[in-house]
């Protein structure tokens, strides 16, 4: 099974001797990576009906015929000022493979040409591509593979690096020589750059984290879907809304709440957050210290706990360390979409 | 001694119980690197005396001092139409400075002002930023320092894996698990985009290379001295000229040879070329195969025979794998400088 460990030269966050309180597991793969590559492409509009959502995702499903990605998931978000975005998320394990199809692909070229630019909707792009030694994953359960587990090759494993804080930056590899610190003290408030009929692309920082969080209760029996219905599900939200609330604060860049969908558009009871945050330290800070994540967190282990192998609700999340550069790319969308409102903090600057 | 060596999935190039015609070494680092990061700034103007030149370098050399380079060092080239260049190198070996520094810099405060865009001379930064498994280097002799090997922390160490075609793929760690291959076939005739009185950014396509391949004689007496000057050097800029001159063939992207600077300007008896190509491969095909390489190899490898220890020309490369995405910034440039002439090739397409 491949991985990478290097001699620390930074302190795991790991107490001595530590027992997890309830097992998680994390991503091999049984083969060597160099890097992974994340995309997320979107549809944004106000008036978006599932006619316009499935047409969106057929034409970016067709383009995957030629080094296409190894895995993709059609979902739904609320976007901003009151629009609906159908987003799709591809996941190439070879960089390569990746670059051909971004220079190849009928999809780009499409969303590349002029013309997007004055049609009724905006669409964007946000790419996340990082060596393996940037990323970390975790896993309630080792049955649910969804996001980059359902990639080839993939196996889900035990670990014992979880329940304690730093775990997820001590299970990214490069954290053991790097403390992922960022360029950027803080960030300012956010702005509202004139991104209509525009065709804007913007930097990551260094080091941003990128993680897409999800829950899975679509096996769930009537006990926990109503436990998550109703209590852990509003504990997340207010957690979310926390976070989306204060931007400046909690150093997140952009969140979005988003729910896959089955093949013929209605919910499935499956959904994650994709966020963007300065650094693992702002994350970290707010899982650590904030009630709203305590409250989550709680609550999660309780019922791991309570139920432990009967456990019905599948939790997880992967996380992505930026190298700095470009990431995002956002075409005629409101000026709130994703990193566009800290575009001028970070373009041409990390 | 740190270093990374995965378990290869692509076998070596090494002949199996290879002995090495010549000892050649690398370098390591007493400390763990995540990325490194190399910059080149440069002045280009038809009419750029020494005063211009040195006003350059210090406005780069000011600006180093919170977040800076590890070692910078000065150099000159002709640049394209006539011009001539004043090129400063510097090396970072922590990303994260390095993000810093490009957020802070004063320099590129000065860089990115719009009021570059209407003065006389063009200016470039190209910077290329790789993990440390993208990177390779290999030195004729041990004693000499010189780029990469001046950062802190650098060792030169003997190693084997050289004096065979394919050596320097080996020595690159990604190279066991990622055969690094371009994502374009090949390189379309150079273009000449309307850069004059325009700031344009060119992404590097994924795994593009960078080479610097240097060349030191301060040391050197009479004889090997005219040895290099009349035989050694003659040959070098044949192939130097061959690849400038056949870019499409040979996917060369970008070529300049430098002659490092002393303190007041004069010149040096240290040189070295600057170099991009489209992938490894096309590298290794001219090396291999093309009479102007073979004739820098055989004579090379005969004077260090002939002289063994006593050698006193210095011959030297480093090499990185780019990440493909942004790469070089053209200010009021010659439309050939560097990266431009192929910029509509790769920008959103790499």
């Amino acid at each position: 099974m491949f991985h990478i460990e290097y001699p620390r030269a930074i302190p795991a966050r790991r107490p001595e001797e530590h027992q997890p309180a309830a097992p998680r597991f994390s991503l091999r793969w049984r083969k060597p990576l160099g890097m992974m590559v994340t995309e997320y492409f979107a549809l944004q509009g106000e008036d978006l009906d599932w006619t316009a959502q499935k047409a969106f995702f057929d034409r970016v499903i067709a383009a995957q015929q030629a080094d296409g990605a190894d895995h993709w998931e059609i979902m739904r978000a609320d976007g901003p000022g009151g629009t609906v975005e159908a987003i799709i998320v591809c996941y190439w394990l070879d960089a390569t493979r990746h670059a051909r199809w971004t220079r190849n692909s009928a999809f780009l070229h499409w969303l590349n040409d002029p013309a997007r630019l004055s049609e009724p909707h905006g669409l964007w792009r946000e790419c996340s591509k990082v060596p393996y030694d940037r990323h970390e994953t975790i896993y309630s359960a080792p049955g649910y593979r969804i996001g980059l587990s359902r990639t080839s090759d993939a196996e889900i494993v035990p670990i014992t690096m979880n329940g304690y804080f730093g775990a997820a930056r001590d299970r990214m590899p490069i954290s053991a020589i790097d403390a992922l610190e960022s360029p950027f003290d803080e960030l300012p408030e956010p702005a509202a750059p004139p991104s209509r009929g525009a065709r804007i692309t913007v930097c990551a920082p260094h080091n941003a984290i990128v993680i897409r969080s999800g829950q899975f209760w679509e096996e769930a029996g009537a006990e926990q879907d109503a436990d998550y219905q109703d209590n852990l599900r509003p504990k997340l939200m207010r957690g979310m809304d926390y976070l989306s609330g204060h931007k400046t604060q909690s150093g997140t860049l952009s969140l979005r709440n988003m729910t896959n969908l089955n093949p013929d558009g209605s919910l499935r009871r499956e959904t994650s957050t994709y966020g963007h945050f300065l650094s693992l330290r702002h994350l970290e800070d707010w899982a650590k210290t904030h009630e709203t994540h305590l409250d989550i967190y709680r609550h999660a282990i309780a019922m791991n706990r309570l139920y432990k192998e009967r456990r019905e609700v599948v939790t997880w999340h992967e996380v992505f360390a930026l190298i700095g550069g470009q990431h995002g790319t956002y075409v005629n969308c409101h000026p709130e979409t994703g990193l566009l409102p800290f575009a001028s903090l970070v373009n041409g600057r990390a």
